[in-house]
């Protein structure tokens, strides 16, 4: 399903004098890095498998790399995210070919629900689609308008599932394009607006409110669990994308400031089965959203977001998505291949 | 059951001037590590568990507590291993308070089976036991040899998992004392002597040879799956004391050699479902032997350790243990907290 532009990797190595690489991959992509490692060696230079599922560019092995003598890491699936990167990093995002237009087109009269003005909004797999879609809607008497988000993702229109920036501008609902509930989910909490989601592969769509609604049900569920906790677990991760220190330390002295026992607790992949030797009687993730809220069916005690925490206290009352914030954006990264990190002079 | 010296922590914290701290600990430690968290808080420092069970001395969170702004790390339930650390880390093992010499008095009888001149051996838990243990059977006859092992370990007579340097001393058996399978079942195949373990927790002896027999058949059985592989994974650990690229380079050097493919990969914590995307139709973990041999049954390949791949080759004929050696050992540590590190001086 996805090309990995070989010859352009081996000239960006040879360009960055690296001998000995690391391949970094999420899970859908392990046979592209066997067989990228394969074409490297054939071409002269020393390659490593990173055997660690990666799940996005918040997670880059660019620790490892230096550790294991790399001069050079290859990220595989995602595009680069703001972060000091320890080695040179090749950045190769991974594009799906399924074309989006039949998809909307099957789904105009839904996507007429949403309103006159859309936002439209989509993962990276299929960001180099979404001038076609586009100009699609706009034939057929939409407005469209994409945001241009936060430093933490690539492109204009870009969603991940902790950043929605680009999917928060002035519009009646908003389009998303691709697959998976989750982004979609997340962009229906975060906008509080209409919401369509429009899968390219079947052709699906699937209004997301009344899905967001019982998310957010079942999340009250776990903050009421939680009500009377004494002792909380304040998780965050040491990835370098999601170390959010100081986001824990706020929840821990909101914690503590509302009488409850808190404690800092920090390790690579956040996982309860490591936590269950300990007393705390729920926990904070303040980490990647995913993991609370994910995951929270693999965890024997309730498990927040920092968001929930304020709720739980109750300093708010209506329900908001963890989102990880960036700064200003000033670039779009290429549609390809970028190279970013210490020799890269970026 | 341990005893963590709380006071003499806070003395060496405030030695070392540390006002942010990591404490790690193995999974039987957790409450310890929260109540001993409670404690240097109430004496003034910011105090973060680290979330990970830790398993060893060889993967201490000295990385992790720089990037977290600790100025130390507090290394609960192991002795120091000699490895390069970011952080000054003050190593807190943990004694077992059960006596020894009971056991060894029940079970005199198998013991003498042994010989007149025996190895003594134990695990870093009972290790302050051992002068008694030897006093108890040099007064029943017994002529008691106490190796010094290699500096992998922290005391004479300690063996790990990945060493048994101490064991393998001129005598006619081997006594172990402690709990647990997995290390007296590698001074079996490790020493090839007669070797019982005695528990102190228990009062029990056991016999090691015939289990290791029929672990080396387990063995045999997990080689003969990988017989016909044609390409095989060869994974290496990012953990600091488990790291053996050398090693495993060799390893792959070799399955070259023979006409296999072979590719190196590296991750934090090796488990198979992280590697199921790969095509390798076996893998060889090259870092803690524990993990092909005691959890080979939760992987869907052959995994072999690097000294079961020279059988494989035909290269050797007899079984033996995969072990992690240590140069000449030139002090034993304390039997109690100890500093190491960058601002300790060591």
């Amino acid at each position: 399903m996805h090309e990995v532009p070989h010859g352009e990797i081996l000239e960006e190595l040879k360009g960055l004098g690296a001998r000995k690489v690391l391949i970094q991959s999420p899970e859908g992509l392990r046979r592209e890095a066997e067989e990228l490692a394969r074409f490297l060696e054939e071409n002269g230079l020393t390659v490593i498998l990173h055997g660690e599922v990666n799940y996005g560019a918040c997670d880059p092995a660019d620790e490892d790399a230096k550790k294991l003598g790399c001069d050079a890491l290859i990220h595989l699936g995602h595009s680069y995210m703001r972060l000091n990167l320890e080695v040179p990093t090749i950045f190769v995002p991974a594009f799906a070919k399924v074309d989006v237009v039949p998809a909307l087109k099957r789904n105009l009269s839904e996507i007429r629900k949403l309103g006159k003005r859309i936002a439209l909004v989509t993962t990276a797999q299929h960001i180099h689609r979404l001038g076609e879609a586009r100009d699609f809607l706009e034939k057929n008497g939409f407005e469209v308008v994409i945001g241009r988000g936060d430093s933490r993702v690539s492109w204009p229109g870009q969603v991940l599932g902790c950043n929605f920036s680009s999917a928060k501008v002035e519009a009646d609902g908003v389009l998303f394009i691709g697959s998976g509930l989750f982004h979609p989910l997340g962009v229906a909490i975060a906008t509080k607006k209409p919401t369509l989601a429009v899968n390219p592969y079947s052709g699906d769509a699937t209004w997301m409110n009344a899905e967001a609604e019982r998310l957010i049900r079942k999340r009250w569920a776990q903050i009421a669990k939680a009500m009377d906790a004494k002792s909380f677990g304040v998780v965050v991760s040491t990835k370098k994308g999601q170390l959010r220190l100081a986001e824990a330390e706020k929840v821990i002295k909101l914690l503590r400031e509302h009488g409850r026992e808190a404690r800092l607790i920090a390790m690579d992949r956040i996982s309860y089965p490591e936590l269950e030797g300990f007393s705390f009687e729920a926990y904070v993730v303040v980490a990647c959203p995913r993991v609370p809220i994910d995951d929270s069916e693999n965890w024997r005690k309730p498990v927040l977001t920092p968001r929930e925490v304020e709720l739980l206290l109750g300093l708010k009352e209506e329900y908001e998505f963890d989102e990880i914030r960036g700064a200003e954006r000033r670039w779009d990264e290429p549609l390809g291949v970028a190279v970013h990190g210490p020799k890269a002079g970026l």
